[in-house]
């Protein structure tokens, strides 16, 4: 039976060997809910990147690209980081370069792994059978806030977990605790993650009704997967190749 | 207000800034049960070295020496890390050198901040109470588990927050996940923990009693503080000066 374990920052994935593993990178609030809505609205795929300027010269390929610091759009940019601004029809087929604090990093530092899915709410469902079939060992990172653990991606991870449980060997601590903080928080996640200061913060940036969608479950199918040096939607892949 | 937070693993700390604040050292299985016990037993103070060679120096000084690798007692040491160990009247009025895995590490690293304080379930109240004096932020550092977030540090922080919640700031959300556990695993934190394949691994070692024993709350009022090179009792140094 394949595992299925939880590393709650960044800067704990040098603990973990990744080879022969299926990653998934999450942030919540909202880099990985905001691809997976990209995708769900038709990009054709998303290059994440880690510094603003390297965002910037994609600007210069034709790409559009979206930039995100400590919760804001970055000026000189296409899209921010809002999943509500991917909705519109503009970026129908296009490549976006994104870079945000948190989620970017995730995804870069995991590149060992055999397979780096992005996962969200928003797909959740997408994911859980993605890793049924799959049957390789599981970590999910998250993305965490500044390097610290946080509340939303691990209650993701615990979202995940329950769908996964019976399939998958789940009794490492930070798998439990993610289960658990889940099963107290799910009948009302908001209310839940409205007692963290940090999430507090964001509401003052006034993202109340992002924060909102990117609890929804199970709106999208769609898998955003790394290939060779992009994320596409393997959903999307597949049904091209069909 | 001061506000208490939580560090899962000192691989997290460079993330914190210690100056000015109180930590509380934590490695409840078994490292600082260990050390809480053997001042309540007599010892006389307490110096946590990272290495074995080290400690084995201080032995030649007069000390006794104590040493715990993965679990068990290494060889050619006075004492292991059992709290059982402790308590036939063989440590009192000595100064006792201590190496285990974890716990060592999480006090060793923490030197900046004002206060170090030992904690555990069985000095809990102590520890509370003090803190609650002391009037400064709080950041309780869990040993964890090989650099991995753990449930039984994890726990005990919850705990410590439940007592502190109404005079400390506890939004973060480190804080509020430990706090949350804690109450699911309040009941009967043994069988919670039970789930946790780290923690079967350490009862496969035979070291159930001592679980058991670690887990029992409020046992010792003994306050364990780092004082220049050492640990000292500050129940027992109060008691002198008075």
């Amino acid at each position: 039976m394949p595992s299925i374990d939880v590393c709650y920052s960044p800067e704990l994935l040098h603990l973990y060997d990744l080879k022969g593993k299926a990653v998934v990178a999450v942030d919540v609030l909202r880099a990985t809910s905001t691809m997976v809505t990209a995708f769900a609205h038709g990009a054709a795929d998303i290059i994440p990147v880690m510094q603003l300027e390297e965002c910037r010269t994609f600007g210069e390929k034709g790409c559009l690209t979206a930039a995100e610091r400590d919760g804001i759009k970055a000026e000189g940019f296409d899209l921010g980081n809002s999943p509500f601004g991917y909705m519109n029809g503009n970026i129908e087929g296009r490549t976006i370069a994104i870079t945000t604090t948190n989620g970017t990093r995730a995804i870069r530092l995991s590149e060992e792994a055999d397979e780096i899915i992005v996962g969200s709410f928003l797909n959740l469902q997408a994911v859980a059978q993605h890793l049924k079939e799959l049957q390789l060992d599981v970590l999910v990172v998250c993305a965490g806030w500044k390097g610290k653990f946080n509340l939303e991606d691990t209650l993701f991870a615990g979202a995940l977990v329950e769908r996964l449980q019976y399939e998958f060997e789940s009794e490492n601590d930070a798998t439990l605790a993610s289960l658990y903080l889940y099963h107290t928080a799910k009948a009302d996640l908001l209310a839940f993650l409205r007692q963290s200061s940090h999430v507090r913060r964001l509401e003052n940036l006034e993202i109340h009704k992002d924060i909102e969608f990117c609890l929804r479950h199970d709106e999208y199918d769609v898998l955003p997967v790394w290939k060779e040096d992009r994320l596409v939607d393997l959903r999307a892949v597949k049904e091209l190749e069909s």
